[in-house]
């Protein structure tokens, strides 16, 4: 294994690009190797033993397109697969829960900590803050593009007004999704809340490991990503784009694990 | 093969229980295995290659298990695998979407009828009908119980209001998770419309062809029915009972397929 080798990261399908971009924004001269499990999608409403059966298939995959290290890009594999795949697998492991408590920590003055994510990654109770609240609702409606409608506000009201009354000061946006309706989240906690995206502070975390064991690509060329996915329909290339933030740089491949 | 063995019936998750429900209904003597593909849940927004696949491991899960026929009790899988399946097979196969047809065309006095589904379905143009709509959000609202929520009525009011316009006197249900918030339906589309369950038409069906060829349970017992499912939480025994309409006679048992 070089430097020069790519950085791997999975999800359960395109919500984990939210976190690709944070990672290319931090580490141009990376390549990347993205993949989706579009297949198996969507992790958040599975049990432990499935969901860590997916990572597994997923890491593998990658392992085998010789990563250097993986990215875990997927709040519900990271909580319900993180340590088992840190045991397991030869290459350093990065998830994206760990990185984002120690950011809210360091950012929070109060101490007063939320998290909102998916069924499965709140039941695990791996994000070990004050309040927590899952709101199952918000990926189907990301994924429809429903964005920026009533129905989406009323869902996100009743969601997150339970931490109005808890008065929180930061809140973690505990899946990939989110970001996309940060502007919406926002509206509905009070606004001095500060809102924690877990991509950010993974992509954070991944840099300076990579830094302090001189393992960042040397590179002087800009890196290149490219994106695997176990099913495909029409839709994707639009939505990975919405994810993404920018053009996809090459074609989504589909491939069987 | 004897007219004792069970009816095989597989959907990609609960909601085929309101088919089940209404087999049950006409034919109180038959047993039944049901086959759940939790784990594989959505089919409605994957790719017909990725649903036919999955499509074959279901079916053949029940044909291990000596089913005499199957129902498929999923209009995506109808939609996309069911003429893969009929050639494929040696068992007779059910789809709902033939049935709702023929029953629509029926109950129809004007000939407009619509459909409205999941993407899949509706996108395969499997329902060959004058009016189509898909409803993606539908199913997540339903399995999250949010199933009397203004956010659903304001989805389901943008979703149902272009059938108005159109005049439909008849709309078929396309997805087995409908039924469940007919009343919602019926009050966005015109009260006179009138609505068809496929779980309904396709379990008359199934009843005509077992009685004409001799297949129907002798048995002077009440059936029974077993539940199998590809990926198991704690929600799912809830669920269940919900989309079944009543308890559940068994435990409900986790497979690999």
């Amino acid at each position: 294994m070089t430097k020069e080798n790519p950085i791997g990261v999975f999800d359960s399908g395109l919500g984990g690009l939210t976190v690709l971009k944070q990672l290319i924004k931090l580490m141009p001269h990376e390549d990347f190797i993205y993949l989706g499990d579009t297949a198996g999608v969507p992790y958040g409403t599975r049990s432990k033993e499935t969901v860590t059966k997916f990572a597994f298939e997923d890491a593998n995959f990658l392992l085998d397109k010789k990563v250097k290290c993986i990215v875990i890009a997927c709040n519900t594999a990271s909580a319900l697969a993180g340590n088992a795949l840190k045991k397991k697998l030869g290459v350093p492991i990065f998830d994206v829960i760990t990185p984002a408590i120690d950011e809210a920590r360091k950012i929070s003055k109060t101490g007063k900590i939320g998290v909102i994510g998916t069924r499965g990654t709140i039941e695990s109770g791996a994000y070990k803050v004050s309040y927590s609240q899952s709101c199952p609702l918000f990926v189907p409606f990301i994924e429809e593009d429903e964005i920026d409608t009533p129905a989406l506000k009323l869902i996100a009201k009743k969601y997150l007004d339970p931490f109005k009354k808890k008065k929180i000061d930061t809140l973690i946006m505990g899946c990939t999704h989110y970001p996309i309706i940060q502007n919406i989240i926002e509206s509905e906690v009070d606004y001095r809340v500060k809102l924690i995206d877990p991509g950010k502070a993974a992509a954070k975390q991944v840099y300076e490991y990579l830094k302090v064991n001189s393992m960042l690509n040397s590179q002087n060329l800009v890196g290149k990503s490219t994106y695997f996915v176990t099913d495909f329909t029409e839709r994707f290339t639009r939505m990975a784009e919405i994810f993404l933030g920018q053009k996809l740089q090459d074609k989504i491949t589909k491939v069987d694990l």
